[in-house]
């Protein structure tokens, strides 16, 4: 039961929100879709209070978002426009990619998250300028893209590569969110005049094709959502459509068709098949989730049944076939593909953060056009686990790749030279409040539990609820709801897929609640109404299907909504290689002195002793092996690498998982050998 | 002991090789290199008469020629040739890269060698028109290479992937062996003046860089070795200096930097660090190791011990961390490249068949400068296994991969768009009796155990060695030496590695072998001396480092040279990806009717029964286990897919493995238990 004090508390919180703008920041603004069920609640209404969340987004504020400002800068990134505006030919080797803008905008994004937020004059002044910055590198017929800055013949050429729609899409989304947060109209004029001259150059009479890299797709359908200008979604329609026609190619570049071979032609590209007879997932990760965000989007709006069957069955190949159990996705290390069926290597996973990300944006957009809690879980697991791992815990150092074995190869790093990764999760984590929470013509929908003190509309009512918990290192969480009048509703809980007995009682009394699902509560919600969850967190022993041939044998463990890996650190003095799981039930807790607030894990094992550098291969009878038994910690995958470098395992080999199947056939051939004596 | 009328037989043969032109043909012609200590036994005094080789050369021969041939004629390989000499340009999709003219290079070294060993007029004749062609399309200056025909301004520009130079290696190398083997010097002639304007052109006072793809390096050294000309030793010596200096680049090419660093920079030519100074076997294999030919075949000539210490160095890295059990090498898919050591995935093997032959032919030249049995112990394991699977029975279909596992995607091809591979184990299996045997200063060294009449110079006297065997297949082999006069000299005999118990008579005499060396048999050799052999073929249960990771657990079963794999026709009803072998003892050969001569393998396994569709990860206690006991059945890796498409392994887990240790656990434990009880 909550204490009056910490109500007091909560409500003198609510209050400060009611102070802040008032405006609606949504990531995703699907309030008036007629093909959404689920609405979004502004990032502005939610606010973070305590605990696991509150940590991370505090780290992105205070540190992550400052910090690749100067990275933007050091990089030459902010010069390019400044380069572009006074007619100046791109010449740094610290920017090398035509889309390197993009960095810029989404940093843009993630700031216009934060200050809807937390209001910093100096951060938005800085922005203010560089929007300015921005808009004088524009071509006067709305033309932005600094790459091709004045070279007209160049435009629109390579299709495949240059990215200049992509770049178009991150600057709409950026001064969308820019113009929901400060109500600043300066970038979204700016994006309008391009977005313009986009939707008047690709149409059914105009030019052929799309962009290499989807993304300008959920950025016109936002657009359209912002504005009203219904151009801009058939404009994304007509985009989807020109994809697997062959016509995403470049114009006679020299090499173009070597290079597009090695990166794996249109597949690479999702150019191979027209989207609603796409059958498989298949190309590069971030373009194919990308492209479908910005389907589900096009779909929230026109309700195309066929294109939501092909989202489906994308969707059912990737989370059957083709993803981490952290919710990486795009395995394929050299082109951050999508690889075939089980191809989900540890150690050279590439599983980019981005690509996490993205799988988070489509999930989140398939929930609202669903309701389906399936897709909440690979929501749940992508962002405690696969998205996280990329931002180390001080919020200054990035993995872009996320591999689930190291030998000591990787290290987060504060930037790279392709740096899509960090804005994009600083965007992804400083628009987290807009996730927490949906309403829909039922009710109010909870997504994730996090502590937190809402005010959200609901048919014209205002219902505070506040929300205590120490998840996901506890399993218990208390939410009270409060509404500013008794009203009649539903509150649809999300109850983890990872639960086996998950507990929910409102006030006191149980509700029968099933996991991977959206738990109802119907009722009258009258003022200070409590109710209290509590998912036992028995710690699990993952195992992967047979067919994924790398992890045969092994077992991954996870608490929760989190997966857990084995770090050198915690293990000095085992050889990580050489390891057993031998005990699947003796498994404690640890609390970790140097990793603060971090839940560890402790099993039972066994290290092989073995001459390990002496062979590559040799006959098992010549094998000299002694073993002794250890004790194994491990921590939540997100956490690793926080402490140096070292090896890391998630998957590990468990003895369990062979001799239980012997000691069965043993215990068949007893049994039948049990038989025989009887008759005899 | 051999019949006489077997002797009388191979005595007729003998007068057949007699007959024959009698000109010595190398494949690598150390005669006269001062520090090659094995000196090479010329194609043409070898008779492989039967057995396993004899079908494989035999497909080659009535088969694999021809169709390739075909081939090089429907690909517009030939007219590239034809093209060039009239002046036309390439226009052709059916040959795309620049490096095309070396398949028919490599064609014309295969049918070389099949001349020297079955005369074959109508062939002969055909490659006299084609070197007419191949002439014709030569420029003034000696410049040869279809791609940049009458482009003076292009050549040299595009070092790192145009191949000028690769391609003129082959030239070379096929100008060498028609020489040799027809005493035609048009194509020597051609060569020659292509190596003159190579030579002139690189050099200390001309041109810096060197080629891309290394070959061009043991091109010279052999052309020095034929013609005596010191310049062409020195321009190899000169391009090996070259690399590891950033000279290999691309003049201006728009998009380079792109492809470089896609395909791996520097690393992927080998160019990243002076030779001299390389630690680790990296970049792209065939690269790689073409080099190390080269250097290795520089060495023979001038014996720098530096170079000598660095392949050491090179092959100690790539066969403790970076070879398949295969002897494939070059892990890595998309680069074709070396991994990471122990980055051995077994689906997405790239192990490529030039790099397996690439592998054969660097260790055969280590092993003529250094008579270490080290390198015939990976010449046997991959002209056993990684090669071979290279061709299909038959001769005419091709593996460019050769995975360690399928899931039924994987087919051999007649052709491939870069079609290095097919040509490239046609020359190598042509030229395998110029393998069986060198000559050193002490005697005869034998490194294969084929069935053979043979006749060796040594010493000025004619040593007549006859070879019955049904090796692999069976253990036993029956060697009769016949020297044309009594002499005192030693008989080196190669002893397999995977061989525990050799057993060697000599007149029936018992002589002590080691595993993996050479035996040297000194005796006054008298007239039909017979020497016996056997070497007993466990088959052995191979376990991989721990550190190969997706191995862990697993076995590969071996029997003498041969790794075996588990192919879905053979166990039809079987999920081959959810089995364990659960007995290491109890295993049988097993002779299949549709692969006649093949010994196959049976061992016990069980099945696990689960719902293999139905997850891709799964907490273990959610699992519904059943198992049931199976009959497995291998067949050698090499003859995988030749009965129509389908699942393959080489790796199977093992219970073994894991239950062993267990229960060694528990009788440690028990033993402790017995000790506390005694005590009380």
């Amino acid at each position: 039961m909550l204490k009056i004090k910490y109500i007091n508390h909560i409500l003198e919180e609510l209050d400060v929100i009611k102070d802040m703008l008032g405006r609606n920041v949504f990531a995703v603004d699907t309030s008036r879709s007629p093909y959404a069920l689920l609405k979004p609640v502004s990032i502005t209404s939610v606010k973070i209070t305590e605990g696991f969340w509150k940590m991370r987004i505090d780290a992105v504020f205070q540190n992550t978002l400052m910090s690749i400002y100067r990275k933007l800068e050091e990089t030459d990134r902010i010069n390019r426009f400044r380069w572009a505006a006074r007619g100046l030919p791109i010449q740094s080797d610290k920017t090398v990619f035509p889309f390197d803008d993009t960095d810029v905008y989404k940093w843009i994004e993630a700031c216009a998250y934060k200050l809807a937020q937390a209001p910093d004059e100096n951060l938005e002044k800085l922005i203010s300028q560089i929007i300015s910055e921005i808009g004088s590198a524009q071509e006067p017929d709305g033309y932005l893209f600094t790459e091709l800055h004045g070279k007209h013949d160049l435009r629109w050429k390579n299709l495949a590569f240059n990215h200049e729609m992509y770049t178009a899409g991150h600057l709409i989304q950026a001064a969308i969110a820019w113009y929901r947060a400060t109500g600043d109209s300066s970038l979204l004029n700016i994006s309008t005049k391009f977005a313009d001259l986009i939707t008047e150059t690709f149409k059914p009479d105009g030019l052929r094709g799309a962009c290499g890299h989807p993304n300008i797709e959920m950025a016109l359908v936002e657009l359209y959502r912002e504005t009203g200008k219904r151009d801009y979604l058939d404009c994304a329609i007509y985009l989807v459509e020109e994809r697997g026609r062959s016509l995403i190619r470049s114009d006679g570049e020299r090499g173009f068709i070597t290079v597009y071979n090695i990166f794996g032609g249109a597949e690479y590209l999702v150019d191979h098949q027209p989207f609603k007879e796409l059958k498989e997932i298949a190309g590069h990760a971030v373009r194919a989730l990308y492209l479908n965000c910005g389907v589900t989007d096009i779909y929230a709006e026109i309700g195309d049944k066929e294109l939501l069957l092909t989202l489906h069955r994308l969707w059912e190949d990737m989370t059957q076939y083709k993803m981490y159990i952290t919710g990486g996705v795009g395995s394929r290390y050299i082109t951050e593909s999508f690889g075939e069926p089980y191809e989900l290597p540890n150690m050279r996973a590439y599983s980019e953060t981005c690509a996490a990300i993205a799988n988070f944006m489509w999930n989140w957009r398939m929930l609202g056009v669903t309701c389906d809690a399936k897709f909440t879980d690979i929501m749940e697991r992508t962002i405690y686990n696969g998205i996280l791992s990329g931002i180390s815990l001080n919020g200054t150092r990035f993995f872009y790749m996320n591999p689930l074995a190291s030998r000591g190869q990787y290290t987060r790093q504060e930037w790279f030279l392709c740096a899509c990764c960090p804005p994009n999760i600083a965007r992804l984590l400083t628009s987290l409040p807009g996730y927490i929470y949906s309403v829909s013509n039922e009710g109010i929908w909870m997504h994730f539990y996090t502590s937190n003190t809402s005010s959200i509309k609901f048919n014209n009512i205002d219902v505070k609820i506040t929300v205590k918990t120490d998840f996901p290192w506890n399993e218990k969480a208390e939410i009270l709801v409060d509404p500013s009048q008794e009203e009649k509703f539903t509150v649809f809980l999300y109850i983890p897929s990872w639960c086996d007995n998950p507990v929910v009682r409102v006030n006191k009394e149980r509700v029968k609640a099933t996991p991977k699902t959206y738990l109802p509560i119907n009722r009258v919600w009258r003022s200070n109404t409590l109710i209290e969850v509590a998912f036992p967190m028995k710690v699990k022993f993952n195992i992967a299907n047979p067919l994924l041939e790398e992890n045969f044998g092994k077992v991954a463990l996870s608490r929760g909504p989190l997966i857990y890996c084995f770090e050198e650190v915690d293990n000095p003095k085992v050889n990580l290689w050489n390891i057993l799981i031998t005990d699947e039930k003796d498994v404690k807790l640890s609390y970790l002195n140097d990793l603060s607030s971090i839940v560890g894990l402790q099993v039972n094992g066994i290290e092989l002793i073995e001459g390990l550098r002496d062979y590559l291969y040799l006959p098992i009878n010549e094998l000299k092996v002694r073993s002794k038994k250890i004790k194994l910690k491990a921590i939540p995958y997100f956490a690793w690498a926080n402490r140096g470098m070292g090896s890391m395992r998630v998957w590990i080999p468990s003895t369990k998982r062979f001799t239980i199947l012997e000691s069965r056939l043993r215990s068949k051939k007893e049994a039948r050998m049990k038989v025989r004596k009887t008759k005899r």
